[in-house]
């Protein structure tokens, strides 16, 4: 499913080993539930199925949440949007309290034939409560269990607004923080709703747990300490080649940043993630990977099996035969050709990089993906001695906005 | 228009008043062309008017472009999503050699009722040409001139093929740099026979213009020189509040990557640009400049006249009442508080903020934001004493993709 070729040099397995038995003992312990995910979720699809069966009426599904509870979601739809689905209901979301973006999501729904995603982790999200509040006061709803559903943490006031009103809910499993959730409920819920093969995402996540957990490829772990111990290396860039890649990008950069930037008593840690589409980006932001200080590590993510369809036609244009040199290949072979150029042009300045390959685009290769990143950003918080799994400088902002607020009134 | 407010301390004039000269002189100097293009971009928009009276039979526009020829046009678009156009053609972009996205715009338009615009400034892009390539391939077009037509530079050979081809041409002035190129004909032709309002655009440019770089005002130098000066933050975030922002914060991120990562000797300067979004983003990165390390500055951008049409419902859900803090509010009120309280967090961090408040979304206020970067980026160029305006980091890709396509034939 997936290929990792790293191209910086290996440190001794004597200097790692520590961390392998202490990404096991997290795994082991229980306290940090997405490990579990693709095992836990495996129960969850016959519930989802069952209750699919009830939505015949059902067109399009918005889901409404914010930061974990719909960027890994929109990475995935974006990811398979050229797979084939079992059905074709349309996904939105609405993951900002922007108003264009609510009319232009309302506008392009009819309401009796669209399910309500109301998703958060807390239940509390002020965005999400306040996109639902909006939902009902524009459509008024005579009874809500035929248009809503709610996802959330076990006993959150969500759960409790939710049974009060016979809406169905999902629960997430209290241990899975909101940025590593994609493979619960929170993911799985929407995407088989609209056709896509859940049960073929986990088993993705699966053959990645059993290959850098379970069969001892150190290959991450290498990556990871590369990046824990890089002095000078602070921004950790991966370069997706193709499209369909923009939405992932995203949910790399809130689960590396909101992981990996921490305060430890005075001091500070933090690795930047940056996200960019190739080759695209090559025009954009290579000048400064190239030449710019050397302050970053690059990841390139290709897909082998790129689309073959569209093959460049050996015609030739007068007076730009000097383009010719790429006729006669298809789209996806010259995508695959500049990922390979930019790497070796790389690897010549002495960047650090490591290149992943994906067979394809699909459930299983996406699944994988997904947790590769999850146990990656596990182990470099490891072995930066951080928690990876809370996020408390966001909560500084919450409460200034509510004290603003409340004083305004 | 525009508002800047800066939340660091500025520097004594004295210190920053030969930048200001040097500036000036750039702006003089001629070598440098996008400073004229408020003017230069004023003269052209007869001659699009005329060309667009001969395109009745065109309901859709597909622009074939890749990084600077693309990327300011596509954030114009987004921002100004919500105007009134006076015409409704449907905008597309082919902007990366992806077959999947080549072949949702093929299907999405009819060839008949569609317009190609082949821009280019060099006019030998190898993904704009293979692209142009493929559209000729699968479309067969027994005569270019009605449905294509070509941007790039004087004398290019792109412009010497539609020459030949009878396909109507327009110029970029050969001293405006591919990144700084949207207010020339790069962006006014799109945009333009897409039934934005130009006109609106560059007056909106030229206010900017006087602002900075006539009347005097400082804060633009100031905010340059923080930037140039500051010992760590060597990572610029923008953070826009309001969805239609994100292909704005990608014209940015090339602006300023492209821009000041370079090399002077043996010496590396680059500063690191990032794009976020809130209040989405607040779920995301935040938490990494939070509690971080302090390497990073930002920008806050918001719309005060933000959609008012929203209304957050004076409704309490059971359970729930702790959300009703913002009930009452329109959404467009709520995201600029979230804008706000946000900055008093990261102020009260003691990291670099500063707040750009623009009037509305439309034309003029975006044509100002644009050239306020432009200016932005020249000014911290100067002050780092690089040059701002060539890319020689990208060179070695393109060598190396055409030393393995060509060895592989």
């Amino acid at each position: 499913m997936l290929k990792n070729e790293l191209f910086f040099e290996r440190t001794p397995l004597s200097a790692i080993s520590s961390y392998a038995k202490r990404m096991n003992d997290e795994l082991k312990g229980g306290e940090i539930g997405y490990y579990h995910l693709p095992e836990i979720g495996a129960n969850l699809l016959n519930e989802i199925a069952e209750y699919e069966a009830t939505l015949a009426h059902i067109k399009s599904v918005v889901l409404v949440g914010i930061g974990g509870s719909s960027l890994g979601v929109k990475a995935l739809k974006t990811m398979l949007s050229g797979t084939k689905r079992s059905r074709e209901r349309e996904l939105y979301f609405l993951d900002n309290v922007d108003a264009f973006s609510f009319e232009s999501v309302c506008e392009s729904i009819k309401f009796d034939e669209t399910l309500f995603i109301i998703s958060s982790k807390s239940g509390t999200t002020i965005e999400t409560i306040t996109l639902f509040k909006c939902i009902l006061e524009r459509f008024r709803p005579s009874n809500l269990s035929a248009n809503f559903i709610v996802i959330t943490d076990p006993a959150s006031p969500l759960e409790a607004y939710a049974k009060q009103n016979g809406v169905k809910f999902f629960n997430i499993p209290k241990n899975v923080g909101g940025r590593f959730s994609v493979l619960s409920a929170i993911g799985l819920v929407p995407l088989m709703l609209c056709g896509y093969d859940a049960a073929a995402l986990l088993e993705g996540a699966r053959a990645c747990k059993r290959r850098f957990l379970e069969d001892g490829d150190d290959t991450l772990l290498q990556k990871a300490y590369h990046y824990a111990t890089h002095k000078n290396a602070k921004i950790n860039v991966i370069f997706s080649y193709g499209d369909r890649f923009l939405e992932f990008n995203d949910w790399y950069v809130q689960l590396w940043a909101e992981s990996l930037g921490k305060k430890k008593g005075y001091k500070r840690y933090g690795l930047t993630p940056v996200g960019l589409i190739g080759s695209r980006d090559q025009h954009s932001f290579l000048q400064l990977i190239m030449d710019g200080v050397k302050d970053k590590t690059v990841s390139f993510i290709k897909v082998v099996a790129a689309d073959t369809n569209t093959a460049i036609p050996s015609i030739s244009l007068n007076g730009l035969e000097g383009c010719d040199f790429v006729n006669g290949l298809n789209l996806g072979e010259l995508i695959n050709a500049q990922c390979s150029a930019t790497m070796h042009a790389l690897v010549q300045e002495g960047i650090s990089v490591d290149v992943i390959e994906l067979e394809r685009l699909d459930e299983a290769s996406a699944g994988f993906l997904i947790y590769y990143f999850e146990l990656l950003t596990s182990a470099t918080g490891i072995m930066l001695g951080i928690n990876t799994y809370d996020q408390p400088g966001v909560e500084v902002g919450k409460r200034i906005l509510k004290t603003m607020l409340t004083a305004g009134k």
